[in-house]
């Protein structure tokens, strides 16, 4: 399943495709044998048929010509190469309004990413709870890192200390940061920063209300 | 700019494109007219210049055969497309962390969405501010949003509630919301809602991780 070159659009498509056909598997009945076609999947997540079947190209074989792909396998092998086959072990950085929201968040868990610590520099918050989780000090979140074996750092901490909190993730050993922070970090190629920007959620509503 | 059918991908790859192009003019000189071709737009989208092309054709006749679009110019017609050229009038329903998250939170403001009120039915939040902004009875979200003339309402309530909150902001004249609450909603089909899932923000991390 190791891929060079491939375009992060693909795997934004394949994001896509993947999240509308387990919507899809929820309304058929699981015991039925079902092929789906690149144009059944096409009419459903808006996305070129010829586009998917190149974006799936890159990872193998999977349909069969003239009958398309067996649903629950293309379920499957999307959530391979998607990484979202196994449980991601998540740490939180910022205890204020935005982290408290995510430790509650019930899409994480559901997901496979489950949180396993929240970090703060406030002394009436370190030692505290949140949502049955432990918010420790922030001097800690390096060592915590490495003896956890932390794969995702979350930073939801001010702009002025967002790029510090984000070296010391690093620093512990993470590999891939979700920032929420309206700031640009710094970091070396080899980790990979998703940067969440929450206005664009509105873009499709936008156009919507104008026509 | 009143197109019909325009497919919701092509609204997403054009804002892929205006986030894209948005981020470049802010690092070159604004003085010196600068033309962009789809392929240079391609290279930094990673989206199929052909497909821009062929997006952008819906809405007009932007480029010049051989040298590209002028740069600022597909910016603001890009802006007019996507609705991003006007403020709009927002209303937030739920104080809870999410909904007091997203008070403060900066990018909102900066790209034109004024969030007027909020809204709660706890009696100890009501009458209160959040970040200057007045938190009002829930039992008044209709009468406001007519009052004020809101455009969108965004769903930070708990699950429990959110039908009945959204049919409250249908009834006061609400055509869009952006809905946090991890329920299906079920409105008129004129009424556009946006689900926002946090947990899709992991998805191109744990590809990467997997790697």
């Amino acid at each position: 399943m190791k891929r060079k070159n491939v375009p992060s659009v693909t795997i934004n498509r394949l994001s896509i495709c993947h999240r509308c056909l387990e919507k899809l598997i929820e309304n058929i009945d699981k015991r039925k044998p079902k092929y789906i076609s690149s144009s059944e999947i096409a009419k459903m997540t808006g996305i070129n048929s010829a586009q998917i079947r190149k974006d799936l190209a890159y990872f193998g074989e999977f349909g069969k010509r003239g009958i398309g792909y067996p649903l629950t396998d293309l379920i499957r092998e999307l959530k391979k190469i998607l990484g979202l086959d196994r449980k991601w072990s998540v740490i939180i950085a910022g205890a204020g309004n935005l982290g408290k929201a995510l430790v509650k968040y019930k899409g994480f868990q559901k997901k496979g990413f489950i949180i396993k610590g929240i970090f703060d520099d406030n002394p009436l918050k370190i030692g505290k709870k949140l949502n049955h989780i432990f918010i420790y000090d922030i001097k800690e979140i390096e060592k915590f890192i490495q003896a956890e074996n932390i794969n995702i750092g979350i930073l939801v901490v001010p702009v002025d200390t967002a790029q510090e909190v984000a070296d010391k993730m690093v620093a512990g050993g993470i590999k891939a940061i979700l920032n929420f922070a309206p700031v640009h970090i710094e970091l070396s190629s080899e980790i990979k920063i998703h940067n969440v920007d929450l206005s664009i959620e509105f873009e499709g509503l936008t156009y919507y209300l104008s026509q």
